[in-house]
């Protein structure tokens, strides 16, 4: 039905996620051969990124970017960490513009009220944004489309909203048709549970087209719609998502004065919400640190009651060698899962306060900016210095 | 030493690789508080990454990629996959010039006739190449500096330079004070040991300061020095390896007709090296595909062993519940090493094929470019087509 809907649509690009099937993916691309003849197929984790590309247009070069932070492996129930879970960026040649094309699906939220994930959550937004800010330089134009798994106004949609200055096709569009509010996970799916959604009865808003142009192109969003669950004629809708379809007009810019106003957003505004960002991340710091202790203190118990089989081994007692090899066995097993969750934590904590520094840094940067304080001295008429040769720099290695 | 060093001489920007201590890093950084008061400890991985920066100049951003491929948990003597290699970017403001700074450490090779971690040096290549040129658009000047653990003449190496453009600080130089040959892991150090240095008995040049300008940056080494092995007066050397240092001179450009001087590689060039590079990604491949057969043998021969303590369990015979117990244990703890093996081979998988992916599409551009064959028609003088609005284009999500 998808590859259906694709076909007959022919959208210039179509981002798909959780295609966790390759070969559902090679069906796909088997089927839209003729229409998208250009794909890619994002492979990352255990299962796979799931996210994958369908393009009119030649894509010059593709790029992964896997998140440091994805939930626990034994949290075999929620799968998200067996998915390594990315961003995947192509760069597509459309009539000669170049359009930077970014896929992404983010951790789930299992629970708003008590979301163990949000410093995970955070972590990849920040990621998100730093990978999108610093690898779109050179483009015309850019488009993010994915589950963000984030409400419009969660805090990773802010912190990358406003630090990317992508604006949200939702809130841009001309027209809109589909659900109400533009709810993309909505009551009326086959595929949805009900109680999933409460307190949002009618449905929640977490998939995403945001878009920003250049100085070479003003971009923007004609019309959104999005599908409506069930499909008349069909006994299932198209997912446990609706799709969204944005129609984007690209007027090629004469001069560049226009340029910048999509990031003109408030450098204060900004700050703040980095502010808000790092707390969350250093909440997630010391949550975490108390299950690095955690896993600490399971290695020691196991390490203790290691001591009981030596014991019996070396003591005179009516034990039999099975015996004690069972107890040797189990306690060796609890040890080394100590071990192995010891090293995750380890992990995850490296990846949290490299976070907070990044954070640290970008806060340093804006207060700077908000001051006014440059290093740098007087400068010629297009922000650079004139020094002819500069002196030389020493670099160490 | 170290910092004795750094304060001394003054460096602009000194990018330091295996700093595995947290501490020592610490250290340097309240050291060198004065000379270098902007600095950047990159965290990944269950060590670290070992990378760290001090500069004298202000650090805007920082970004940190993690290599997808670094080795193998189990080899434990090697230690590669806990220090999370990876690297890391730093973006620094000199005198209003933007400065993009790189440093890495690649995998260790420690059998250069049986080297097993060719395709993952080799995906790391490819990885780090694609994050410095995707990273480094907007840039004034981009140096990278790093251990990278391979030959100059090395696919790796070849395949980095050619595809970026950067160029190495030892060909480019105007004048050289060094080890002979510029190598950077000597036999007359104390930390070396000679017969891993086993046919190159003098020494080899695995450590490397890259560079590139940019359309209004030219830039060139004035000159490049390394340690010598043993320092005066002192018990030991600083390292394992000897410290590189470069003097680089910035000529602002008038005109943009300079650019491209050191991206001007053979198209035809890139191609051959990146087609070399798809053979040893294939390869990598096959290898892994056969582990990962490896780990699944396991499990089976797991399962079938459990078999036995439960035909032991429900037959009747003489055995105790401990004996069972403890043989079931062992099954278990077989069947498990299994799954976390397959589990790792899987995702090692999916790195080298979507590498391989990459390089494919990264392939099929340059031939494009080869051919001349171009998808979008006539062009204005920019390069851009008069398309005043483009067509509405439709994005599906």
């Amino acid at each position: 039905m998808i590859g259906d809907l694709l076909g007959r649509e022919q959208h210039d690009i179509a981002l798909l996620q959780e295609v966790w099937s390759e070969r559902d993916f090679l069906f796909l691309k088997k089927k839209l051969s003729s229409s998208h003849p250009y794909t890619h197929y994002f492979k990352s984790g255990v299962i796979g990124s799931g996210l994958a590309v369908f393009s009119r247009h030649r894509i010059q070069d593709a790029l992964l970017y896997q998140y440091s932070l994805n939930g626990y492996p034994y949290m075999l129930r929620h799968g998200d960490w067996f998915g390594g879970k990315a961003v995947g960026l192509v760069i597509v040649d459309i009539s000669g513009l170049k359009a930077h094309v970014y896929v992404t699906h983010l951790h789930a939220e299992y629970s708003r009220a008590q979301d163990e994930y949000l410093p995970h959550r955070v972590v990849q937004s920040w990621e998100l944004l730093q990978f999108v800010r610093h690898t779109s330089r050179g483009a015309d134009l850019v488009v993010l489309g994915g589950d963000l798994n984030m409400h419009p106004q969660d805090l990773g949609n802010r912190l990358f909203r406003s630090h990317t200055g992508l604006r949200d096709c939702y809130t841009e569009t001309d027209t809109f048709d589909g659900c109400e509010d533009g709810h993309t996970l909505i009551a009326d799916n086959h595929f949805t549970k009900k109680q999933d959604l409460i307190p949002f009865e009618k449905g929640i808003r977490i998939d995403y087209i945001l878009m920003k142009g250049s100085q070479r192109v003003n971009m923007k969003c004609e019309s959104l719609s999005t599908t409506k669950g069930p499909v008349a004629d069909k006994p299932f809708p198209y997912s446990d998502h609706e799709a969204l379809t944005a129609e984007l007009a690209l007027l090629r810019l004469e001069d560049s004065s226009q340029h910048g106003l999509s990031d003109t957003l408030a450098v204060s505004d900004q700050m703040d919400v980095v502010t808000e960002a790092r707390a969350v991340v250093k909440e997630g710091l010391c949550q975490t640190e108390a299950l690095r202790d955690k896993a600490m203190h399971l290695m020691f118990g196991a390490l203790l009651l290691l001591l009981l089989p030596l014991a019996m081994a070396f003591l005179p007692c009516s034990c039999s060698f099975s015996t004690v090899g069972l107890l040797g066995a189990v306690c060796m097993g609890l040890l080394l899962s100590g071990a192995v969750l010891y090293l995750l934590f380890t992990t995850h904590i490296k990846v949290l306060k490299e976070t907070e520094d990044q954070m640290m840094l970008t806060s340093n940067d804006l207060q700077t900016k908000l001051t006014g304080c440059r290093l740098s001295g007087s400068s010629s008429s297009d922000g650079y210095p004139e020094l002819q040769p500069l002196s030389p720099f020493k670099w160490e290695e």
